[in-house]
């Protein structure tokens, strides 16, 4: 016996919008949509969407109501008038902003008797429904675990906290991270580039190897839990004067150094604090000093 | 029928002799090490190994000899003299350095009669052996596919191409990809633990998203090669916005930023180079820039 999919409201077509409301119907939910701009939802209505006329009528539709928009102001531009609506109901943000943003509009979803959950999703339109990708969330867990089974549709739901803020927090963190590790990536393809190996030959290599570097991570994790970061197996030191030959390689091809030369520089202040014969993790030191000056 | 694993040479045991020397004697391999101060292989020897006392008797004793030692000089420095003995022999150098390096030793032993591999450790000592890491190799094939078994012991040997150049500048290029993707990592650590999040906890979710953004390196890796960056997934454009969202969080936290600021910019020069409305891979192209004016 299966059970009919819940009914699902999405609150915004657009990239975004249009993936998650595809991913809904996709699994077989009564999926409701609004968008601002109706035309652009015209896809998704010849997908098995229903179209409303108004946020509210899309609201009335479903116990679940997400929304995907450019970002908070057009969420309660959206919302204006109709936020009494979401009484009774699970409101699940996926609009990009800060900690203090989602705060704020716990607060205020909250005092209309809506559960606020906020969210963010870690990929682009086309990674959205994939088993593989992430959709992380913060706030109640009782919602959370009430419509578990629509948010699976989206992608794989990974419940952080109750504070309304982890989500962006973590958000903002991954893509830090992302950033660094892709500029990271090209500077590496480029170096090796600049003597005729293709990217798509140095790529699976670097991809392999960041599985060993995932290896550190979760060594260092613990250090940085401790405060302690023994340098048994590789010191700030070592990195220090490995570095050096990066930044004569790639200077000798051409390349820009500025990211190395600031890794290089971030690994000196750590061991002018004391890290030299510590592990890489000791330079979380000095991305903190700011509160500890 | 099982074969009788062929005979290894290691000179230099310090951390890292030491660990491939032990590799090699856990796969059963007769091992002669010869190290400059020879108390530091004894724990070796007691494990199985035979010590020589001269760089050229440790060469006479087998077809393949593998050195480890701190650089260059420390190569040269050791094997003066016993030159001569690697006629006829595989010399593999596992010794850190520039692919210039690598070159010139190639042009100097192979002058001496010895095949010539220069080889790079993708991990620390307590990951060699492990069917996981990856040991890179550039020079000859049919040296490489001939020690193969030998090689096994170490890691997964890779086998980047005939030109002895490319283990050391795949070395460097994967070691700049680790420093990015750990202070990207520190940095976000740090920000989720601003607000209390442990680094154990955050970390694994770090790891899933690295998966994730794998999938974006592989996709970009043939914009790279194609010398094209269609935006169809994430603009720079996008990213840049993005990018202050993390850049407000962090400071509000205290968060030292110059790791961010230098990726935003970084991202603001490939949009002021008319790659906006290109996906990330398109900020390869001002880190070449140098090359290019
Ligand atoms: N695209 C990605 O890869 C990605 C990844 C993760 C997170 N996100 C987040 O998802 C959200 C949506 O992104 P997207 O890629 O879908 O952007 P998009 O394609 O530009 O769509 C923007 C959406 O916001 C609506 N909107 C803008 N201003 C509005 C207003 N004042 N009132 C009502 N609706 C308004 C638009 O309606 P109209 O059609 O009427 O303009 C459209 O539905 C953003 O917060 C983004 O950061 C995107
Ligand atoms: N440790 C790692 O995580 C790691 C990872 C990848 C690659 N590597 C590379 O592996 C190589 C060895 O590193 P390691 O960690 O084993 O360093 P180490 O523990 O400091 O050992 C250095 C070795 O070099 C020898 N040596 C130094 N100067 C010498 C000289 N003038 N003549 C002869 N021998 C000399 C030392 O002999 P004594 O014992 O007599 O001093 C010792 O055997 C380096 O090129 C390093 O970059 C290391």
């Amino acid at each position: 016996m299966t059970s009919v999919p819940p009914s699902v409201t999405v609150l915004g077509t657009g990239a975004m919008g249009t993936a998650l409301a595809g991913a809904l119907l996709d699994r077989g939910h009564r999926t409701t949509v609004w968008n601002r701009t109706a035309a652009k939802a015209q896809p998704l209505v010849e997908r098995g969407a229903l179209l409303a006329p108004t946020p509210g009528a899309a609201i009335a539709a479903s116990p679940l109501v997400i929304a995907c928009v450019l970002d908070y102001d057009a969420l309660y531009s959206a919302l204006d008038g109709s936020t009494d609506l979401l009484a009774g109901r699970a409101f699940v943000n996926l609009t990009s902003g800060s900690a203090e943003q989602a705060r704020a509009a716990r607060d205020r979803f909250d005092g209309h008797g809506a559960d606020y959950l906020d969210g963010a999703i870690m990929t682009t339109p086309p990674g959205v429904g994939s088993r593989e990708v992430m959709v992380l969330y913060s706030g109640p867990r009782t919602a959370f675990d009430a419509h578990h089974a629509a948010l699976e549709a989206l992608g794989d739901p990974v419940h952080l906290g109750e504070d309304p803020g982890l989500a962006a927090l973590y958000d903002s963190a991954l893509l830090g991270l992302m950033w660094s590790t892709m500029t990271g990536w090209l500077h590496g393809t480029a170096l090796v580039g600049a003597e005729g190996t293709p990217a798509t030959a140095f790529t699976p290599v670097a991809i392999r190897w960041l599985a060993t570097v995932n290896s550190f991570l979760t060594r260092y994790a613990s250090q940085v839990d401790a405060g302690r970061y023994p340098g048994d197996d590789a010191t700030i030191d070592v990195q220090i004067a490995a570095i050096g030959h990066l930044l004569h390689a790639a200077a000798e091809r051409g390349l820009d150094n500025a990211l190395p030369e600031l890794l290089k520089s971030t690994m000196e202040r750590a061991r002018a604090a004391g890290h030299g014969s510590s592990s890489f993790a000791g330079v979380i030191e000095v991305l903190r000093a700011e509160v500890a000056a």
